[in-house]
């Protein structure tokens, strides 16, 4: 394809998007839930078509030596189909909140304001690998009345047009408007661009993936994006703090699912309490297999055969991974600082017994979500009992932390009244 | 000043903004209040300096042949200085959203979850030639406890530097921290460049002025921007309307004050009574000096000396004047088509006695606010009850339409455990 050939191609199916948004916004709750239960059919149904393609991805993975982890990554079987399908049966299971009366009020002159969520219209995701994506996101986007423009990761491009194609084939059937759910389907990296800028097209755009595909994308969008960056999470052991469940939170926060962001990065320990909680938590730490790399201070007393020195890159890594820098710090102050200057804003706790220091903590960390005594794991949509989740938003407009259904809408205001002008 | 310097300066600006931001957010609605009654006074108390830097730019606005009306704007007084000091009174005494408990619930493991109001840490304002906005801005950012970067136009440069100062030592006196308000004091345009590039010191931009500048800032701006663009506002009369009642709410929603945004632009009239109503409301506007530009049905009905032909760009164009361009469509779904194709998502009117035409109407449009039987110019923070307005937003994500404070805070999930990990 040409360039000319490749925005006009963006740039329509933008066209399309935005005319698919108006016939969503006219669905009801029960048309959508109907809908999302034929898309799962759909990917059942296409269950042959969706292996097919997804073999000729493997393939190309194998020639070009991916390691067995993006292979599994990419990876589709019968079970994992039947998963995702289970998935929208969920989702449609869930509450919609478009429609909803935030709130309500009459003015002096007698007309009366509402405030109602709607749809936010047309929006664009851009994702890496995981063909699972395709369908996570157009259906949680499509629940909520909004339409979809998914562009995937040229390792997958085989796997997302037949989940594409399957959702919009069983969702059509039930009432799907056209264009709802639009998948890009060629790899050239324009079309990234073309997303970026059609502002009038795209209301929002969600990149889902690393730092470089959310760099890239920041760079060049004209319309909001909203950035799950990475987790720098912390958990701060106060001098006040029982050490039985300081361990117990530092160590789920630590090992209990390395990989993910709500995982802690760094410990924090208040300096008067260290000399008895490092050696304790130092011990727990290392039988769980976790390396350890400390301060000065931290290094002395746990002893420098069983820790390596932090350097300064320790307290902006996300190591992702059994590895966990340990500082010890002055107080509650010194933690505050420390936090907020070091960390992601993502996911932080205080362990304490008091809470003016809880207060505080929980008050003047810049975070996403402060915890006082549970562990930062729980910085997640299912854990808050929201059904559903997008993502876990870096961001502090329109939606932070833990984005579920609620953080995919917009609202207007509806104004009713009997013929008032304004005098 | 060498480009480096400019960009040293600014994001030395930026690093001190997010410090303040910090402190800010320890402060209470009570110590807030009491620093914005101090501002004002300190306002007041520099009436002399700043009406000297104020003269220094009228005197080179008349030297740059400025027209009358934007020297006006310029303009500042004995009188205006203290209607903008009354201003501030009015704010301190605003009820403060930050710390509000937006929900709270309880999770089946016991933890206990806040969704509580933040402020959103810095906010870059960068507007063009009116000094007030240089206290009304940082004003409002402060009382919901966001430390401001202003950006002003060069015009006003002098006036801008003495009303930033007179704030900032009127605050200090009362606890205002470090760097809350700041102003950049050099006019050279790439400081707009730097502050729209340092996302890691500005968690926003709000650009007040032109669709040039907005586009400037868009184009440039790495963290997300909330835009009030044009106001392109539509009434649209249905077969069912009161006539009376709706030629009143058009001769409001134009009349009333021609030069702002939620003024009526185009007026849209059901094809079925558009004999009867045409005329009507043509001879209304035309006795309040209004010029007429219709489609052809309503040249035809009303007459080509009274009418002239409109242009496509007609129903595009935000006049904010005395013009009104005038369509007959094919009822609500004629109407509904136009609005969402030609509008600017801002504010619309529907009059009609029919509450089905009504529902849909206020469901479909795709716009900040809607209105049934009510006038286009109650789309405004006042007339909502606000108490204050930084704008009106025509974005979707986090503030669409009048924004007050509400809409400059951001929120924070609190959580309280008693020692729960994640299982």
């Amino acid at each position: 394809m040409t360039s000319e050939e490749i925005k006009t191609e963006v740039l329509t199916m933008g066209a399309q998007a935005r005319n698919a948004a108006y016939e969503l916004a006219k669905l009801t709750s029960e048309q959508k839930s109907a809908i999302l239960l034929a898309m799962a059919d759909g990917l059942v149904g296409s269950e042959a078509e969706i292996l097919a393609a997804n073999a000729l991805d493997i393939a190309e993975a194998e020639k070009n030596g991916l390691t067995a982890a993006m292979i599994d990554r990419l990876l589709l079987t019968s079970e994992r189909i039947a998963g995702i399908a289970q998935g929208i049966r969920e989702v449609a299971a869930l509450h919609d909140p478009v429609g909803e009366v935030i709130k309500e009020w009459s003015r002096p002159n007698g007309i009366h304001i509402e405030k109602r969520r709607t749809p936010i219209g047309v929006i664009g995701i851009i994702f890496e690998s995981r063909p699972n994506v395709t369908a996570d996101a157009a259906v949680l986007c499509f629940k909520t009345g909004n339409a979809t423009i998914l562009r995937g990761g040229k390792e997958a491009i085989h796997s997302n047009r037949a989940i594409a194609q399957a959702l919009q084939e069983g969702g059509a059937g039930a009432g799907l408007p056209d264009h709802s759910v639009q998948l890009i389907p060629f790899t050239e990296r324009e079309s990234v661009q073309h997303m970026a800028e059609m502002d009038q097209y795209l209301d929002l755009i969600i990149p889902r993936g690393g730092a470089g595909l959310i760099e890239t994308v920041v760079s060049l969008a004209r319309m909001p994006v909203i950035k799950h960056y990475d987790g720098i999470c912390h958990t701060y052991v106060d001098r006040e703090a029982d050490f039985d469940m300081a361990e117990s939170i530092a160590i789920n926060a630590k090992t209990h699912k390395p990989s993910v962001c709500n995982t802690m990065e760094t410990l924090l320990i208040d300096r008067s309490v260290a000399a008895e909680f490092a050696p304790k938590v130092a011990t727990a730490m290392l039988e769980k297999g976790v390396e350890l790399r400390g301060d000065e201070a931290f290094v002395e007393l746990v002893g420098a055969d069983r820790v390596k020195p932090a350097t300064e890159a320790d307290w902006t890594t996300e190591y992702l991974d059994l590895i966990l820098s340990v500082k010890v710090v002055d107080g509650l102050d010194g933690a505050i600082n420390h936090i907020n200057h070091y960390g992601s804003h993502h996911s932080d706790c205080i362990v304490t017994g008091d809470p003016a220091a809880a207060e505080r903590f929980l008050n003047e960390i810049d975070s996403a979500t402060v915890f006082w005594n549970a562990s930062t794991r729980f910085s997640d949509g299912g854990e808050f009992g929201f059904g559903a989740e997008i993502g876990i938003s870096t961001d502090k407009l329109h939606a932070r932390g833990p984005m579920g259904l609620e953080e995919l809408t917009s609202y207007k205001y509806r104004i009713t009244g009997a013929g008032q002008v304004r005098g």
